[in-house]
């Protein structure tokens, strides 16, 4: 492990976050908001810490698996960090474990707040909440077809040849590509949102924060009663369909831009998206009629897929209290929360592709037991997937069952009800958002004890980093042969 | 599939279950409660069925997978429906399908009830449902260490080796040398802890039930309070001992009866079955202090205890309302609810050896992603464990969760509330008895509606032939080739 490329890495993502950190000063500016200061500080201790590390840090030229794990991780932690202070600086959040949760829900996309009334905040602040739901899904974007894939998380490698072939020499320039055109289409989408949105008659503010937070699935709202606050259909069904588009593989958005139709076409894994959302979305239609929540079947129609795509992709958005729908729509939004949308997206959760292994698998095994010799092989998109793709993800889904326990106990342990409790845990480790309950779409996760809400913070970054990102750093054999760093004022 | 076989098969067990109906009518008349003649109708009906299915269909000598699986899953169904007969007969559940839901609990070891009062019954029923635990315990021994490992089913084949080593020809007579062996350790422990009991305090009969209901780590009971009716320490103590035992495999009690202590030293199963045990009863005692359910360390350890194994393995005997408990406590034991005790115990649940498999695959899985070249094979018992194995216990642990799923969303589609619904589900499918909220300890299953009734008997049945059974009978591959019976009359 070389600690010195991780050191000078983490150095240079602090800098770009400093810069970042001085976008919302504009908002602040305009709207007169007196917060452009707070950011300004932000701003320059983001840039005095990454400086001094990316300047003291000599970066080794070779670069291995575990200096990935390590950089991602350490990556969005400090992210929240930072990002955490202009909440803290400001006044506006007071504690900064709680402007930590804030923080690393944006940059998770994960969308669950501590606040009760978010207008208080004011628009530079509001800004920066759906900056970092963009940023973060820029980052995950990239870790999940271009850096994952190579460091073999939870059957990824599935996608190692979808976007590019990198060698080990050429492992920069290579992600430096895919990043480049991944986030054009990210970018591309972002605009014509924002634009969709003015033209349904949201102010520019508040067409561009939601547009950063669809994109980026993540669930952040310039008001407290998020998508409701609007009463719009229009904008309701802008949103719902970009739901839909943020949940899908963004190298499937670029070869369709770039006029390469099949893959669209001939993505199993897509099929399978739409399958279970457009399932879910009738099921929940029917039940809201069947139990009376609503009267009409449309409105049953537009809650009901709103819902139900916010919910799937880890968005969060709501446009109605689901908690008070009937026990079977909550259910059906509980499993949903585990699914997510597609690998490759902005969405959390398990995503698609990996269930779609996972029920494959299951039916071989079944199969298995009528012809005990008969050998299939498991194919995705007319191609046989590795014995070891499958095998990763298996493992990857009950590292998930495991976590899942484990953060419900604690949160539990500390006296929370077990549905808030619970979909606490489920809404921050797949970072969806809100969850039942105590935490539900109307509620918020300022009232649990502080130890619970660090479990969350390390369920989100966990759920948001593949757990196995995470989990590895637990195991001691990756704390061997540590290179400490050659320090620039020491060399010779 | 040879339908002749199964027929005969079929028509045997419920001669054999006849013969069974006759033992209640002893109580009926030792307690002249009446109700001896339902059981001599009953008894009369499944001989008659039986004998004319055993008479008239002409078994073939060559015996496949694919009819053990038929004979497996509708042995369970016609022993429920048969034995369903004296509930209904008799008016004490007037509702046929509640009283196979009844019946179905006691075959498979539930101990879920439908009954508000137990003691209305009357003895000669309350003998009856204990003694459906005890043959369904007994068909269990024998199903899941002699007949599931030749099926291949779910990681069974682990156990291939432990008892007997069939080849295809000698299958029946291996599996009657084997039943032989358990059944007489399932005899002496029965016998051991009924005189127990009668020591410490209970009658003949409150004690032959509850020894009938603790060795199959069923859960009925004669009293509406369950074991807590007792109020007696050495009773609660003696439940707790035999419920650990008799959730250990009943091949180690075989051997060390036979004096072979190594087995049971050296199996890993049963460290871990006894490790995770204590944690949780440490865990759960720690909570009752600390949420200040008990005031004393002797009352939290004592009903912790006894909750958690006899949740862990299934049984579900209470001493307490686990549903007034702290979250965390419920939490704990909805947790255990789905761990169950060994495999080749009467426990249901998904057993300890195939999470202990599944942890050591996770582990091997995190481990990989450092040294993603480094092979290295999972061992059980310091025994190489076959890819193969491991395979069928992904795919088996898959299903659960799919099953899980789906039965909760139809049980909460009829307006059931989330925690009753879903507890519901667990409770039946892994086996246990009572679960949380509208069918905690203190409740019962009568006020679930009709369909959801059904569902949780199929839960029952499900969970109890480990899924795969079940699953199997829903592949068209499995109906094809269907060998009609030579019926014996047409035969030339």
């Amino acid at each position: 492990m070389r600690l010195g490329t991780i050191g000078a890495l983490l150095g240079w993502l602090l800098i770009f976050l400093s810069v970042a950190l001085l976008l919302p000063i504009a908002f602040s500016i305009y709207y007169d908001d007196g917060n452009w200061r707070f950011f300004v500080i932000s701003s320059a201790i983001g840039f005095l810490l990454g400086g001094t590390l990316a300047w003291s840090c000599v970066s080794e030229p070779e670069m291995g698996h575990r200096e990935g794990f390590a950089i991602v991780a350490f990556g969005w932690l400090a992210a929240a960090a930072l990002g955490a202070l202009p909440y803290y600086l400001s006044g506006a959040i007071p504690s900064y474990l709680n402007a930590c949760f804030e923080s690393m829900s944006g940059f998770t996309t994960t969308g669950a707040t501590i606040l009760g009334e978010v207008e208080a905040l004011g628009p530079s602040l509001l800004f920066w909440r759906a900056l970092t739901h963009w940023l973060g899904g820029m980052g995950i974007i990239v870790l999940s077809l271009a850096i994952m894939p190579i460091l073999g998380i939870g059957g990824m490698q599935l996608f190692q040849a979808e976007m590019a072939g990198p060698t080990k020499d050429r492992l920069v320039p290579r992600i430096q590509d895919t990043a480049r055109i991944l986030w054009s289409v990210y970018f591309i989408l972002t605009a014509v949102e924002t634009g969709l949105l003015m033209m349904a008659g949201m102010g520019f503010f508040d067409a561009i924060c939601h547009a950063f937070s669809t994109l980026s699935t993540g669930g952040f709202s310039t008001r407290t009663e998020s998508i409701a606050a609007f009463h719009n259909p229009w904008i309701d069904s802008i949103i719902t369909v970009f739901i839909i588009i943020a949940g899908i593989n963004f190298s499937l958005h670029y070869r369709l831009l770039s006029g390469n139709l099949r893959a669209f076409a001939r993505s199993e894994e897509l099929r399978f998206y739409l399958g279970i959302g457009i399932f879910a979305t009738i099921l929940v239609m029917f039940a809201n009629i069947l139990f009376g929540t609503y009267e009409s079947w449309s409105d049953s129609l537009r809650y009901g897929a709103f819902q139900v795509w916010s919910i799937l992709t880890g968005t969060g958005f709501s446009t109605a209290d689901f908690d008070s729908w009937a026990p079977v729509c909550k259910i059906t939004l509980v499993t949903l929360m585990f699914m997510g949308g597609m690998a490759g997206s902005t969405t959390g959760g398990i995503k698609q592709v990996r269930i779609l292994m996972f029920w494959k698998f299951t039916r071989m095994q079944i199969k298995k037991l009528i012809h005990p010799k008969a050998v299939e092989a498991i194919k995705l998109d007319n191609r046989k997937v590795p014995a070891e793709v499958i095998q990763s993800i298996l493992g990857y889904l009950s590292l998930y069952m495991l976590v899942f326990v484990v953060a419900t106990m604690i949160v539990t342990g500390q006296g929370t009800d077990i549905i808030t409790g619970s979909t606490a845990v489920i809404a921050t480790l797949n970072n969806i958002g809100p969850g039942l309950g105590g935490v539900g779409p109307c509620q918020n996760f300022a009232g649990l004890p502080d130890l619970s809400k660090a479990v969350l913070i390390i369920c989100m970054v966990a759920g948001r980093l593949e757990l196995y990102t995470i989990a590895v750093l637990f195991l001691p054999k990756y704390w061997k042969d540590v290179h400490y760093p050659k320090w620039r004022w020491s060399r010779s």
